[in-house]
């Protein structure tokens, strides 16, 4: 169920085959038709249809560069006119305004639907961690959607619309997307502000995005990105154009990969390295360090950060926040100061250990992730199959790398597969480049 | 009592009026002279000797540059062959072997004449913490020397040494040479290894060199700067030659220095500023987010990295280390994760801040030092009379600046005045081109 790309929407409108009107109403009878499917926690639909009718009487508007293209945003990010929940109702509040990166989109033309579905403060990759309908992957068999952005990735896999907006933190914007069969984009973390983005882990957290398309992914980057005093780890994005075809790729040893007893995603991801070493020049970079910091995420002093977001609420809303959400977040009392330096030491050196590896590698290519879940599986362990998700995404923020999870085909049983691509900070260009050239190998 | 300076004394062993042996022999006997000062925790004299006269008879040697040069070592430093102590006896060790970036000194030719005293375990900015003797400042009246690096700081101002390795966490490289009416420069963090160092704050801590010349200054950093692997924090050397005539210079508001009662140092430092002000196109930005981030590092949880450090030992050793110390230290025990995450937001927003000054200013001219105090009010008060030594240092490796404190006079009554030059990281030579323009105002 692919819907259409921002270029296909765009070209319709102009070509009068579809209107914002029309479109917008399309998408929202698939959205009723479906019912409350776990993709969203609120949807505007007198707004939407409003806002739609408003653009198609502005001069001038149809020039925008995403005129009446519907989009959703992940509930933990601010959009006015929609409570931002976090998954959590006691949590809700009215936002006094619309997040600036959200906001760009809107001056573009776009058209915010809803709100989509999350693990409760964003805590979790699984998608399960909700007090609202539990999502289920587009890949059916009551497989898990992933988490945390698990609304985002399913409202562009179900084609309702061409992009969402989501956030990644430890790998949020890229699992739910790698279980839906859809390109999960976490910039950077800078070139998109994050004001008006409810934080998860101040320090990592960025804003992300979901789309069936790398064009569309290119587009609303360079729509959303842009230097925001307000936001202390503001960067500005650097344009790097590389020529795919003479890139360097690190592809590990597959003995050093975990699939987790799962032989049919070890095979799949075995034919997908093939794939890329047959597009691509590539060397054996060792995965030892990217682990050993995905290791010190999740096992810790990072999730005090949680704590200081949400700590007073937890003191005063305890029973209102999902047990295994308010068990990990008060597990950030546990870590002193000293905690926190020792292991900001110990990143510090896989930092520039992984730098020196990225002297010699352009980008690095990895499951995104080592094998799938149920629901009932989740939900009968929640903790060590989190882990098992974050496998490949835990260090990314932590070692400053911008990454993309781009779709693979699917495992033998039919589950999705997916190539994660990676790359230093600010080298975005290159990564999307990448998976372009994964999703079509054969570019003009 | 101005010592030669490197340019000197190689001129000297050229044309033959002096040897590395004799100068030796000439330092050594004043070190003799002067009995224990507080300068010096160990000097090898032997070793001293046999090395002056090992490189007299290396043919070769003579065109290296540093060819018998002696300089000092801080005691926080390993160098084979001396003991390290940190000011504590009971921590003393005898280290496997020589700081990397001591060890290029010695490379060049240099001559280490022994390791230099300091505030205990690099903790404090007065140079009365220490149980050895307390040294004195060069300009008498029972003047404290500055801390941490009284020793490295006294040895270059009494002209034993033409320069000294130091350290600089908070202050500790700037605040002795300002009390002493030397140099004292802290390159950006990274530019010189710290491997071989005891850590203090290890996310903090940099080498720091003390001199009487910018010429010497820039010399020996050119010899000690490097990449080194072992280092996380390492980074390249940038270099910026620009005219420092063309150089803007933010000199802030008087009304935002604080002189701490002291009329004669803000009398002086209106004078030094307005020298400043003659010979460079000036403006005048906010101090506030400076001294913000000053105000977060003394009294924010970076002191857990003391406790990260020594705090095995402190278990152990209570009573073998100064009360100051050890109180100063245990504090760090009081902080939590949480507290640290959250001064880390601040100092996000800070460093925001300050780079965007800097966009519009090339360096900082503030004072070194707001005021002065004698050994006898800092014993009376060793906590208060510490923070304010601080006021315009605390802030500089948090904000990752690089500065050099500059002689600039004396008050009416005779005790040292300082400018200090700031700037971001890796503008190093941009602080020492305006250094050499301050104290050379009519360059040629």
């Amino acid at each position: 169920v692919r819907g259409p790309s921002v270029a296909e929407l765009l070209a319709s409108y102009r070509d009068g085959s579809r209107s914002p009107s029309a479109h917008v109403a399309t998408v929202l009878e698939t959205v009723e038709r479906r019912g409350d499917d776990g993709t969203w926690i609120s949807v505007d639909a007198a707004a939407a249809r409003r806002r739609a009718a408003e653009l198609e009487a502005t001069p001038g508007a149809s020039d925008l560069p995403l005129y009446g293209v519907p989009f959703a945003v992940k509930d933990s990010i601010d959009v006015a006119g929609f409570a931002t929940t976090l998954a959590c109702p006691a949590y809700a509040y009215e936002p006094g305004g619309t997040a600036p990166a959200v906001q760009r989109l809107l001056d573009a033309g776009a058209i915010c639907l809803g709100k989509t579905n999350l693990d409760q403060f964003a805590t979790g990759l699984n998608g399960t961690r909700t007090p609202y309908t539990v999502p289920r992957s587009v890949f059916g068999d009551d497989l898990i959607s992933g988490g945390s952005s698990s609304g985002s990735a399913l409202a562009v896999a179900l084609g309702e619309v061409p992009f969402a907006v989501a956030t990644d933190t430890a790998g949020s914007g890229r699992v739910p997307p790698a279980l839906n069969g859809v390109l999960g984009f976490k910039p950077s973390r800078g070139l998109l502000s994050t004001v008006g983005l409810v934080p998860a882990c101040r320090s990592l957290d960025c804003l992300s995005l979901v789309a069936a398309d790398v064009d569309d992914l290119r587009l609303v980057l360079g729509l959303m990105a842009g230097v925001d005093e307000r936001d202390p780890w503001s960067r500005p994005r650097r344009r790097r154009a590389d020529d795919p075809a003479r890139l360097r790729v690190g592809l590990p040893d597959e003995a050093e990969l975990s699939f987790f007893g799962d032989t049919a995603m070890a095979d799949a991801h075995h034919a997908a390295r093939t794939a890329v070493a047959r597009a691509f020049s590539t060397l054996t970079p060792p995965l030892a360090p990217f682990l050993a910091a995905g290791e010190l995420l999740y096992a810790g002093p990072w999730v005090a950060e949680r704590l200081v977001e949400f700590g007073d609420f937890l003191d005063e809303h305890r029973a209102d926040v999902l047990p295994v959400v308010e068990q990990i977040i008060s597990g950030g009392a546990r870590f002193s100061a000293t905690d926190v330096f020792r292991a900001q030491y110990r990143l510090a050196e896989l930092k520039a250990e992984v730098a020196r590896l990225f002297e010699t590698m352009d980008v690095l290519v990895l499951p995104s992730v080592g094998t799938t879940f149920t629901v009932p599986e989740v939900l009968a362990d929640p903790v060590a199959t989190n882990t098992v998700l974050g496998h490949y995404t835990h260090f990314g923020n932590l070692l400053d790398l911008c990454a993309v999870a781009v779709p693979a085909g699917t495992t033998e049983d039919g589950r999705p597969v997916s190539l994660m691509v990676l790359a230093p900070a600010l080298d975005d260009d290159l990564v999307l480049g990448v998976a372009a050239r994964l999703l079509d190998p054969l570019p003009a």
